[in-house]
């Protein structure tokens, strides 16, 4: 065991669900492969820290002045989706449906998790909104109460605002079975059924 | 999705058990922290591949000209322990038990995965022990049938040479409660029983 080992194994244990073992046994790993594998992460870890930064609009990580979105000229500058996280961004956009812009909020309100008002960017969102050019407001929080409870907090402070503000629908899952279903799924399914056909008015 | 950060996804999938999805957690996780913590991993990185090489003599991770086993004067040069890893080698090395020298293999021959004769540092092994100077080797090899495999080959190999060949004990783990023991380990406390006193000859 050697000190430079130990200080790598110390620093592999900042990444996420990573403890002493998985630690151990990444650094030994990166050591044994005989390619280039090991300057790569690193150059691409440096790499990152350069050249990626937030979005001075929309918050989501970009590499230019603005991300592609916010820099794009054909999006609907009039929808603004609420996001909690990139991620949650770019799999919006590699559906390729939605045309309009993003904000990305940086997580949910948890206050057991020391997530406060003061720590999602909502002031910016309440900013953008103030500018005018927004009239629907999307929320695309996920399924947890806490996102729940984000939302209604969203909605009342834009109540000022003369938006839309829509959420995502909940329901079944694409190819989910009923009696897989959890109970506040199902319950919402039910709640929120779509008519398909009204039958005839006699 | 930039392209710094799907570099920097790629470069962390080399890592074992890391895949797409994990590779994108971690990425996100290192960009979000506002501490110094991707710059450390970068860095440490980089001194563990400058710094950290094998040592040429027992084969484990080492900073000096030789590992501290093979450097030291008060170790017991006349007997050797095979080991397939270091980590191996650092754990008994944690107990403090073992005053001897060590012989890191590199793994156990697994023809299915690639790890035959040569890719095992065996060669070495048999030109330690025509020195001379060691008169036991002790396989301090895992419990695996493929291990059990590469410790007949070795006292093969060995064969020729005036050295007793031991290997560790089997049986139940310290703690380990009967009814839970597997098949294999059950049988082998049974068949290699120790005796605890002798009755009184009559």
């Amino acid at each position: 065991m050697t000190e430079t080992l130990e200080t790598l194994v110390q620093a592999l244990r900042v990444l996420p669900s990573v403890g002493e073992k998985s630690a151990w046994r990444m650094a030994l790993h990166l050591l044994d492969r005989e390619d280039e594998s090991l300057e790569k992460l690193a150059e691409a870890l440096l790499a990152a820290r350069q050249k990626v930064h937030r979005c001075p609009v929309c918050f989501t990580w970009c590499e230019g002045e603005l991300c592609s979105v916010c820099s794009s000229m054909s999006r609907d500058r009039s929808q603004l989706c609420v996001v909690e996280r990139p991620r949650d961004m770019w799999a919006l956009e590699s559906r390729g449906q939605y045309r309009g812009l993003y904000h990305v909020l940086g997580g949910v309100l948890s206050p057991i998790n020391g997530v406060t008002v003061d720590s999602l960017r909502l002031r910016e969102l309440v900013y953008r909104i103030g500018e005018g050019e927004v009239t629907e407001v999307i929320l695309g929080l996920s399924g947890t109460s806490e996102a729940e409870t984000t939302a209604h907090y969203i909605a009342k402070i834009l109540e000022p605002f003369n938006v839309v503000i829509s959420r995502f629908s909940r329901g079944l899952s694409a190819g989910m079975e009923l009696e897989y279903a959890d109970r506040s799924t199902l319950d919402r399914a039910l709640a929120e059924r779509r008519v398909m056909q009204y039958g005839e008015q006699s």
